[in-house]
């Protein structure tokens, strides 16, 4: 594992050291990226091969050179659709916590305990709370989690299972961190919000190294990622620009880079269809898709920057298409997305019916958790109540509804 | 991979054809073994290295000779205890559906696809269900499944989302599998119950040839197995007769196999105690952990000659201990297991009270699958409510009960 050599910030480039815990820029509040030595990186870093690692550190040599608070998270199944020749599914549900969200939190939470922050705080639209709350327990270390009063209960529950303090808001992440904001420091928390510590990002960079690694070390011609935060987008465009530094990956165009978001809370799509360069609060967002409920991300300058470098798109997709698209790759293909992964599936026939892509573009969709995570807003979305020894239930009317008659 | 001779009875060692699908024994309704030719096999199979696929089907070259229908099972994650120096827990949680049955599912419904059959059916106490409806929307086959009307909710609504046909039963298990009995040639289902077609266990099995693999070729002295239907466990232990004829694993002593239930319906438990070769259909069944709740295992007299073969024992645990259990490991080690999966770890630490194993044994327990697949029930058992804008609950008392301030 390499030595950092200093923080970097993504706005104005000023260089921070990374001896010390460290939030955004001190200069301009940006997000900080974690920078190695690029000459000593050629010399150390090692690509992966078949007896590495069966996790997110099997890239140890070009993540941080700490000791690792892991749980086995990342090293994912990518899944080859029965039905589309040309696109994968990136199985993010086999993580720990049964979401994306366990590889920025392994790593920062790795951080964490390397600097000997004994308590962290972050807001959190669901997921990212029961990463935070693992990890924290794994570690040893204190964890206060603001999360939206109605996230799935499985997000409250692990939280509270975890030994997290969990605080519930009749709000959404926006005020729950703006809680986590006003609080700090007079209780002592470190902020482990979505980029405002440089090593979230750092973790979920990994998914970059992954999928190239199981496409055999070459790029897809497009990527589609759930976008609520937007941290994992942002840390593949980092991985892809060290793999090309190291030489890891065939030469070639990188990926599009597909921002998918929902209907209901869509504010970098609007931004995107505007062509302003940041997002603006999207008011009054409800969608089922409870990790794209994020009316404002904090990264949004970056994420649109990639998509349009990358010459993707952001598109954003009504609930009802999102939860067809979710019982269409159940009944077809035997996977039960998450409702933020069914929002890329659903982009996926939008961009190939508009044309923007062709079926013999080669795409990676993540799917970003577990369907089994939402149990009860899927109950809800399906209108799936539970009459016993009635027989025969109609089988679920793609998109629709069902109660066992 | 290598082609069947034959199907072997469990019980009374006849030999059945594998070129039309099987159920159990024509002579004697025994469970049914798949043979290889140990000859050729012994030519032909292959010890999986680095470079094997990152499934179950790395141990291809020891299953039978197919086309996979697969969703990316097993090679799931072997977690140290960071408590305890020789103690791991296979993490089944990482499996599709979330659970262990997706192995055993896989191969049954790979083998189903394989035989032309278009209409599978089985009872169900929860997870296989979820499993079964996955592998058959993946296969294109017709799924028919019972379950008690109390099962955790993830696990009807997985088998709706599926596209399956879900009937639910005010009765366990038990009733669910004499309804698939009693409908079954009506119907023309193929009854794909534990225990009642081959390839279940053969699927399972791939969890012994795992641990093995995991622990560098070597065995454990222990192996704590939730024990429902027990399927696992005599996997395991076909797998351990067939890596000592192949000679992958290290000479030496097979672990002592630990049969784990619910106090609640404890059939193996109390047979063993009584010095019975088969259980009784244990009464009023009732425990949390969902799935250990099969009030009459048809393989008990297997599982209970399996334990007695190896020293190893059959415990039960009582509900508040599961839950202490569970809580314990969720808060200590950042791991949220099943409460099948706490359930094993509760009995580990009461056979090291007792003495039966010392700390210096290198034990695996099988976290059968992600304990949130169980928000309900565990909300349920922690009695905890959702209360907004309330900060700072109480932390959980371990094995207690919080309600938010």
């Amino acid at each position: 594992m390499p030595a950092i050599s200093f923080l970097e910030c993504s706005r104005c480039a000023k260089h921070v050291s990374a001896d010390t815990p460290q939030t955004v820029c001190p200069a301009c509040a940006g997000a900080l990226y974690v920078r190695y030595d690029s000459d000593s990186l050629k010399q150390t870093a090692v690509r992966p091969d078949g007896n590495a690692t069966q996790s997110m550190w099997r890239y140890a040599s070009v993540l941080p050179e700490v000791e690792p608070v892991t749980l086995g998270e990342g090293w994912t199944p990518m899944l080859h659709s029965r039905r589309h020749e040309n696109l994968w599914i990136k199985e993010e549900a086999a993580n720990p916590t049964g979401t994306f969200k366990a590889r920025g939190l392994a790593m920062a939470v790795t951080m964490a305990k390397h600097y000997g922050l004994e308590k962290l705080a972050a807001p959190s639209a669901g997921n990212a709370a029961g990463a935070l709350a693992a990890y924290a327990a794994a570690a040893g270390i204190e964890a206060h989690i603001f999360m939206p009063r109605d996230v799935p209960m499985a997000n409250y529950l692990e939280g509270v299972a975890y030994g997290a303090h969990v605080t519930l808001v009749d709000g959404l992440i926006s005020d729950c961190a703006r809680m986590v904001a006003e609080r700090k420091d007079k209780e002592g928390w470190f902020d482990i919000s979505t980029l405002k510590e440089p090593f979230r990002v750092e973790g979920k960079k990994t998914m970059g190294y992954e999928l190239v690694e199981q496409l055999g070390w070459t790029y897809p011609d497009a990527v589609f990622y759930p976008t609520g935060g937007g941290v994992g987008l942002i840390g593949m465009w980092k991985a892809f620009e060290e793999m090309e530094q190291l030489g890891w990956v065939a030469p070639g165009r990188r990926p599009k880079m597909i921002a998918v978001q929902a209907s209901g809370c869509a504010p970098v799509a609007r931004a995107y269809r505007e062509g302003a360069s940041v997002s603006k609060m999207f008011e009054n967002a409800a969608t089922f898709a409870a990790g794209l409920r994020v009316p404002k991300p904090y990264g949004d300058s970056i994420i649109l920057d990639i998509v349009r470098k990358s010459e993707g798109t952001v598109i954003d997709i009504p609930d009802d298409r999102i939860l067809e698209s979710l019982l269409d790759w159940s009944r077809n293909e035997g996977l039960l997305l998450c409702p933020e992964g069914a929002t890329a599936t659903a982009a996926y026939d939008q961009l190939i019916a508009d044309g923007f892509l062709t079926p013999k573009d080669r795409v990676v969709i993540f799917n970003t958790g577990a369907g089994l995570k939402y149990v009860d807003t899927l109950a809800e979305a399906m209108h799936l109540t539970r009459t016993p020894e009635k027989e025969y239930p109609e089988r679920v009317p793609v998109g629709g509804i069902i109660t066992p008659q």
